[in-house]
């Protein structure tokens, strides 16, 4: 795969990835070492075109009439990625969205691996989570520092977020995976991607009240 | 605002639409009672045209030279949302996501009204969570029917999910807020919301290693 391709690849397909590396990752769990993309199609539930041109985007990984090496398959796809790779992260945030975070043993796994857990709370000073300390957030900056910290995963209330993204800036943080309900602002080197839970509620019931505008049109 | 409009707006106007109503809840909550596209684009950060551009989906609510009624123009929204309304929720696991969930006063604020959390471990029987009790996941289904339940949030394993999801269509859920990773195959009519947070966590490395390649190409 040649660098350059890579700029060419809309945001759309980079999008489904994710679910192409979870379904191989799938089929090599139970065994699966070589699939066309019509079977790939029927699991998927897209079209057979459509996955075709979606990988044909990286040059292509299957031979006419001999489908796709699945192991091979879903490799090239961590190196798009970029999970062929470690990466050390800390929450920020020692609450139940932050410590179940920490509990997901899968994204360790992928190469994210939780180095450090900070709080404001003083009483959670040196309380372990998943067998990783709880800190204070006036240690962070150092850590982030002195740890070569990747990501860091906001787990607090909008009204700190945008402070502290900025002091991680600072440190060098080089992405933030933001659950705070704000948008961050933060100098464009800087990653970050949001998941805006009370966004994807709104989704939900934008799509429920759909749903029914469409069946009294066709009552 | 006619009904027969709403079938012509694109995912990605619907998508942006829960961040218009942020930033104009956050105005009203500061007093700002009428804005200007301008002014309101220099606060989100996507340019004018877009704002109007959007707004003119749903007949445009601005008026020439004199800029948004801020809350005619969120309450617009909700109602396009459909957040005007109020729904009765259950969450379905009780471990950290699950109660994560639970305590977000936002949601209920919104209108998504917590009615019950439902675990298969017997040692939570009737423990509390934020003032709701948790039930035996056995008692789920009767409980969707008799409570007017129209959206189930799944904070439990991949596993058990699809089998969960397939009971609760049976007992007339209307949607499902899915945090399980896995797809859920569901009857149409059943409006289904994935959160998949390794996915999202994907998205920021590969965002992470497109930055590091472009550095790269520039050196």
């Amino acid at each position: 795969m040649k660098e350059t391709q890579d700029k060419r690849i809309s945001s759309a397909v980079i999008s489904r990835l994710p679910r192409y590396y979870r379904y191989l990752g799938e089929l090599r769990e139970s065994g699966v070492e070589r699939i066309s993309s019509n079977e790939l199609s029927a699991r998927m539930k897209v079209t057979a075109s459509q996955i075709r041109q979606d990988l044909n985007n990286f040059g292509g990984f299957g031979q006419q009439g001999y489908g796709y090496n699945v192991a091979y398959l879903q490799q090239e796809i961590a190196k798009i990625l970029g999970i062929d790779k470690t990466y050390n992260m800390i929450i920020v945030g020692a609450g139940n969205l932050g410590q179940a975070i920490a509990g997901y043993a899968d994204f360790e796994k992928r190469g994210f691996v939780v180095k450090g857990i900070f709080d404001i709370n003083p009483e959670l000073t040196g309380t372990m989570i998943r067998g990783i300390q709880v800190r204070m957030a006036y240690e962070m900056k150092d850590f982030v520092r002195n740890n070569n910290i990747d990501i860091a995963a906001l787990t607090i209330p909008k009204e700190s977020a945008v402070e502290i993204a900025s002091m991680l800036a600072d440190a060098g943080i080089k992405a933030i995976w933001n659950f705070a309900h704000t948008d961050l602002n933060l100098p464009k080197e800087i990653v970050v991607e949001n998941v805006h839970l009370s966004e994807s509620l709104m989704k939900l019931s934008y799509n429920m009240a759909n749903r029914l505008r469409e069946e009294r049109e066709e009552e």
